[in-house]
């Protein structure tokens, strides 16, 4: 297996990225290839443990993603993505900003075959067990037969990553009432309702998270209001019930004896236990990691590639994307 | 000040609602007036202290909103309703479903002249403060022109009821940046610049509770994913907190000895500390509250219509519309 890591993604990078690198080296016994200014990275690995491949040109933070993603062709992003594309890679994972990802992505390598449109979808904790929510952000604006697809592929997806056997799809709303929602979902709703997935209706946040779907499917805006929302509350949250303890001594030795509680929470909620998101739908395996990640996030985005290339997600993707447009009018 | 109280709103109903007139006559020194079958309250309120307006239909739980609001004209609701528009009223007050409070004011009041459409627009604890989030869910699908009314309706109303002055009006969005956000922030970003409003930009959730807007602008289901997100991950961080600390006896005397801070928190949470939600833009004020309040949420509801009324929001609403509307070409 070859796992091609971007060197110059995290906030922390390269450093967190090398120091990813060589203990992937000894947890699995195979080299990692890095991304970056060879300049920069060469002294700092041993070739024995860890590849290089010179990407000298740096992304500013500044730059538009869509314009970066043309013009500089030698970044690490994008020499990263064309290794996958040459077939010389098997995924590559990158914690660097998610829309120059995705313009690189759709850049270098493309969409798959019939794929409308790639979409961003992470695994999201949920009562006892976890669900897949497709897309986050990727598009901010989309059309039914988008969701559609973004059925099909987090479908795909849920089986194979989380093993589900015959994944429950549903449609994020607000409400579980069929009609309920926009347009948007009323017109999804038709399609996702004749198409050969196991489509179960809609789904509020409450439900969502109460575990009663393994795929849930919205488009980019709202999903990513859905994520950053989440997020937000769970911040606002910690934060409020920490400054309340705080606020006597009791409550505040009530505090520390519950500290483990507190942690078991935190680090549920904490990005960096959970891998990282594939962008499904682009003609490789592409996975994006949060930009404040550590070495042990990245060893974690690292992990959650790998999987995916052992159980073989992008033939799996190809063959059902060709399956659903097999006999449609797409 | 006249407040009419839907007597048949609440799933407690009509003990919450009772139990709230007296005490709102006890409080305030002022006859409530109660609509909901005269048969079924007649016997049991005091009429030196209550009065009863007879609306002997009942709506079902399972009718279509849009069908009752039309085919039961004395329903508690509709009833209350007429009194406000006959102005024999100056709130209106209900605990009833919400789909159900809209179509009938729709129908029995109708718009404040020059209002496109109506909007549920709740205030939100944020970070040492509060927002008004607009609109809710009354608007699945809105054009641009909607959310510049939003924005004007939102902002006299955080003027007038939370004493804001020059409220700071925001979009809600995926992204802070001008042009970030989907087609619909896009169109809506211009009118609001364009417009007389402190508009501040976008704002995502994060900001929107760290209380950097004080009114947050949205189409309704956007608003509704928020909003119910924001629900869905409280409860779901409480539960597990909970479940956490129960897991050792040391964990649990601790969440024992923090208990106070726990509660703060949940009160925090608790809609019935909210008041009632008002349905902007109508031609009357009406409060819709929630389902499962009990006498002191429908309290905390009849205080949130006496401010309004008081403060003379009704009046400043239609001439800050009528304003917007001179000189534009709507």
């Amino acid at each position: 297996m070859r796992i091609v890591l971007d060197a110059m993604g995290s906030d922390h990078h390269p450093e967190a990225e090398l120091e990813a690198a060589v203990e992937a080296y000894q947890l699995w016994g195979e080299r990692l290839t890095l991304t970056g200014p060879a300049e920069l990275l060469g002294s700092r690995v041993d070739p024995a443990q860890v590849d290089i491949v010179d990407a000298p040109e740096i992304l500013g933070m500044y730059e538009k993603p869509a314009v970066a993603a043309k013009k500089k062709p030698n970044s690490s992003m994008a020499k990263g993505m064309r290794l996958l594309k040459h077939g010389e890679a098997d995924a590559f994972v990158t914690m660097g900003n998610t829309g120059g990802a995705m313009a690189t992505a759709l850049f270098q390598l493309g969409r798959i075959k019939g794929v409308k449109r790639p979409a961003l979808s992470p695994v999201f904790p949920v009562r006892d067990g976890s669900a897949v929510v497709i897309d986050i952000g990727a598009n901010a604006d989309c059309r039914p037969e988008y969701l559609l697809q973004f059925g099909i592929m987090g479908s795909i997806y849920a089986e194979i990553f989380l093993e589900r056997k015959d994944p429950r799809v549903a449609l994020l709303s607000t409400g579980e009432e069929q009609g309920k929602g926009n347009k948007l979902v009323e017109a999804a709703e038709k399609l996702l309702r004749a198409s050969k997935l196991n489509y179960i209706g809609n789904v509020e946040p409450r439900e969502l998270y109460n575990g009663e779907a393994d795929v849930v499917v919205t488009d980019g805006f709202s999903g990513n209001i859905f994520l950053k929302t989440s997020e937000a509350v769970a911040a606002l949250l910690i934060d409020m019930i920490r400054n309340e303890i705080k606020a006597s001594p009791v409550t505040a030795a009530g505090g520390y004896l519950a500290r483990p509680a507190f942690r078991t929470v935190s680090k549920l909620l904490d990005p960096s236990e959970y891998g990282a998101v594939p962008l499904l739908g682009v003609d490789g395996l592409v996975f994006i990691g949060h930009g404040r990640s550590n070495a042990r996030a990245v060893m974690s985005a690292l992990s959650a590639a790998r999987k995916a290339v052992s159980r073989g997600l992008m033939q799996a993707l190809r063959q059902g994307i060709k399956e659903s447009l097999e006999g449609s009018d797409h």
